[in-house]
């Protein structure tokens, strides 16, 4: 049994990964912290996990995580950078599900997340947790930065295309559309329901946090840099994102754009690639670690595009978690993640 | 290995049974049945099965259900009555989950459901499939009514009062609100999104066909005739029904209600008593076979209260069922029913 | 034209009120007070009043809402009672959208809302602004208290049948139903849409500040205190109320139920009697002034069950507060609330 | 007083038109025809409308929309263009809310819409009426068709750009996303509430019937043939359509890409540039003509974004048809038009 800790329990992505490792077949849950709520039982506060989780939040100050085996952070951003380096020396694994870790260009990190970091000797070391590439050296991390909502939708469906160098990288486009739980547990004016619901917004189009981090998994992807516009959008779904990227084919495609998703993924157990001409529903993959992908090229012209979708708080944050998890631990990278979809 | 077949698996408590069955360690899925999409795998209809459900409907009149060990009717009202006394007399259990055999009153059910009953034998055997209720004559069922998703909520958040005889029960009300899926998969206007979504209404207030089956229920727990009034609401919820249940105490009650609710249902798994002054959420349960039940006394006064919620197509139809089914084959009750309901 | 000034124009039932004056022919809109906005432009904060309210929001400091004819407060309960008296000095009217002036009994309001009662003078003065029950006075009024969003679909409802002295006072029971807006546009936690979205709950069932304010108007009705049973429930609209209301006849009722309430709403402009078997929903009066209501008595027996809907913003807040303004000053009733409702 | 009957009224931009009819100070609605519905009162149907539209449909074949000033055919496609030449020749003028007459080249409006056209010569007379584009010529037509919302949104936000002659024709890219209302008010499984609640996806990649459309009013701004990717997308929103628009600079821009939206639609009243740097929200214009629009170039890079929303049913529909009318009989363009957007 791996003895798991989370640090910040009380947002979405904290419920969701209690959902996932109070499921979990080889986890054993030691402690859960927080601040604020230290002494409430933690499904007194989600009595979605009555009967499933007895432990109480506790006081990071007294809470021994530091016996743990893995520590996951689903604090917000800022608090894992101050915590890793102790942990770690104890022999404490992490997986950040915060932005700490993601951005290998420090300087660009403190510049989009306005704060000085505070561990930027373990940024070079930490390893981005996307597990379609990055999975041999996962294996072996003590530190892996979970990646973000959108860079997982968006990496993943841009991935077979930038990879076999089919597309013009300097002018992609990633059109993405996020639930509100993707805006996360805080209790805020425009993310309330009578403002949220029947409403369909943009935001961030001048920058979003999570454009240079795509951007840097593209360029590695890539070997070089890459140019992207990212335009996140707000629509009234609890959960879910839906990426809807364009790619300008640099030169006519001989193969099948099918085929070369399909192969690209074929091993993986988390991405599904539909059949040719499919629409994939967000709905498909609620409460899922699955991402499923469809290609196209309407109208047989140069214009390549892909649609991704992710349950955020899943493939988008916890699930990938996990994911991460088993990988790091030896376990079945599937185990404690079969839920299928809830549908309707 | 229980052998299983679903006859009419394209409607919402039919994809529902699939997700549970296809995650249940003891059942072995052999047939799925649909007139209208014969031939066509069922992660077509469904993507979030895809990857693990792997078969194709197949059109009834080809079907082998006759060799399974149990199959579940996820049929429109009036087929299962047709087809139950083959199965029966080939030795398989039948689950059905539509209407046909609830209502031992044949001539009642007749005028409910406007059409004459082709098994009204059967009726009288069939058992009523709710497990608080009736747990040990389902254990020896060869056919099993399962019970609607109204009659569900409502009847458990009687049953302490009743049974202990604590209210009037000529005037008992159930003012019950349900999510869109309760209507069914079938084109219509007015569960449309455009006409369903951003809005509230009550419906069938004159008579509603879940009327009889909870009088039914609840009569038998008092041991007389009951006296209901059942309206039903459409509220925009894809899943959920909670039940607002006004009864009166006949005298002034020395003991405490909550208690009298804690100890009815403390040895039932899939029954929660929230503590004192909760407001059970249809969230609290959603994809789950949990129903969470609170009870008031507001300012002390003679009109008790009850909060009762479930997921109607889990514990309101198919989790029921797979329930059902768990106790007719001796297999652990919640086997297959562990999925934590999903929050947000 | 009336000079028209709003103190607290930040939320739901200010820019509601803003929406319906801009397009009210007699009025001038002079001034809109926040102390924490002040100086931004009202069409900053609120786009869809962009190129039709000119207006900044003013310090209420430095507003001088003492040259208007009325004053609309759409403040936090706890204001008005605060501001009312110097206005009312310098001979300008007032509705109060807010709780301060609704409950005459200034003891019982103080234990309710859990503040002392700055004037409680005026609470004796001021008129409770339901015109169906108090259009005389209200013509008169120095102070209108403008009832709330569940009292106004409750007392409609129950109107018909209290008056006529035909039910069972003691025991009246008000199941209701709200949209997430009626909890106004503070940041909080629970009305966030990833909390109320897909999510029904009751709550407030020990006890909620609209019962003594329902109770106060049912027993001026009934010419002697009534026992009601209220439970509000949050369902996820953004704007309605749906109130189901169950009352037992005292006798058998040898008239008409439907006439009873058509006659008594003949000359009501803004209650409408849908004919007898209808089931108003609530988006029939979406953005509209209108509360629609039916009545039916379930199997001829003795429970009759009301149905009442309002937009919890108009009926139930601002197009109230018009509604009364255009009494006071001797317009057409309907002045300014002729708006169709927007439907789907 | 124009005399205007309504050809189809029982969709929802049928009831919409009626909405603004029945609210419009210089109409007189005379008749509103519905082969299915004939004799029912229309406020039976949408008693949004009780109290405000008091005619029942009419059949078509007793209907004499004949002595109307104009029709407008809110019907499905291939109905129009059948009855429109009859129409016209008695002196009847017709604004056309489905696709029969908005594209000029007949083969390719036979190829998208599946039918051979029965009156292509009347499809060279037709005005395509986007007001802003076209005016002069509304002003005199006979036969004016409205334009589709998608094409409406879309090419508003294109306008500025594509005069201006600053953008690459060939690969402009608009990701739109719709509400639900933009399917009809059919009865189909895909848009049920169950389905499209809680669910977001993109629908027809490959070839959508707007995008014929959307190209042919580019290529007409453009002075030449211009290339578009169109990827429309389902939202849970009743009402609301979200253009992200996508174009890339030819050459460095030296001037402000803000001032240029601003002067082009300075003297549009529908049309609403908002200051640089915001996101419309589709809320903002929610049950109201306009359209609101904001110009991005994120990072100072080449590609510009422009967001453009519209209520679908309003400037993407009936609103829009009661402009071209207000046009063609010399109103005043904003006549009955001066609703404002429903917040929240």
């Amino acid at each position: 049994m791996v003895r798991v800790g989370v640090v910040g329990g009380t947002g979405y992505t904290g419920v969701e990964l209690l959902r996932l490792l109070a499921q979990h077949p080889s986890v054993e849950l030691t402690a859960i912290t927080s601040r604020g709520d230290a002494g409430l039982p933690v499904a007194d506060m989600f009595p979605s996990l009555r009967g499933r989780v007895g432990l109480r939040f506790v006081d990071p100050a007294n809470a021994s995580v530091d016996n743990c085996d893995l520590v996951f952070f689903a604090t917000p951003n800022g608090i894992a950078m101050q915590q890793a380096a102790a942990l770690l020396d104890k022999g404490v694994r992490i997986v950040d599900l915060s932005a700490d870790f993601r951005i290998k260009d420090v300087a660009q990190w403190q510049r989009w997340y306005g704060m000085t970091h505070a561990a930027p000797w373990l940024v070079a070391e930490a390893v981005y947790g996307l597990p379609e590439m990055n999975r041999t050296v996962i294996k072996d991390a003590r530190l892996v930065a979970n990646p973000g909502c959108y860079p997982t939708a968006t990496q993943l469906g841009f991935l077979p295309l930038v990879e076999a160098e089919l597309v013009d990288t300097n002018h992609l486009i990633a059109d993405a559309k996020s639930g509100v739980s993707g805006a996360g547990r805080k209790a805020e004016v425009h993310t309330l329901f009578a403002e949220a619901a029947d409403n369909f917004k943009a935001y961030g189009v001048a920058g979003h946090r999570h454009l240079p981090e795509i951007r840097q998994g593209l360029s590695e992807m890539a070997g070089k840099a890459v140019g992207l516009t990212f335009v996140p959008h707000l629509t009234p779904l609890i959960r879910g994102i839906h990426a809807t990227l364009y790619a300008r084919l640099t030169a006519p495609y001989e193969a099948d754009l099918q085929t070369l998703f399909e192969k690209r993924f074929n091993d993986e157990p988390f991405v599904d690639v539909l059949p040719a001409g499919s629409h994939p529903e967000t709905r498909s993959v609620r409460a899922s670690n699955t991402c499923r992908i469809a290609v196209h090229q309407p109208q047989g012209q140069e214009i390549v595009v892909v649609l991704s979708v992710i349950d955020n708080l899943v493939k988008g944050a916890a699930g990938q978690a996990v994911q991460n998890m088993n990988i790091m631990f030896g376990l079945d990278e599937c185990a404690g993640l079969s839920q299928i979809p809830v549908f309707p």
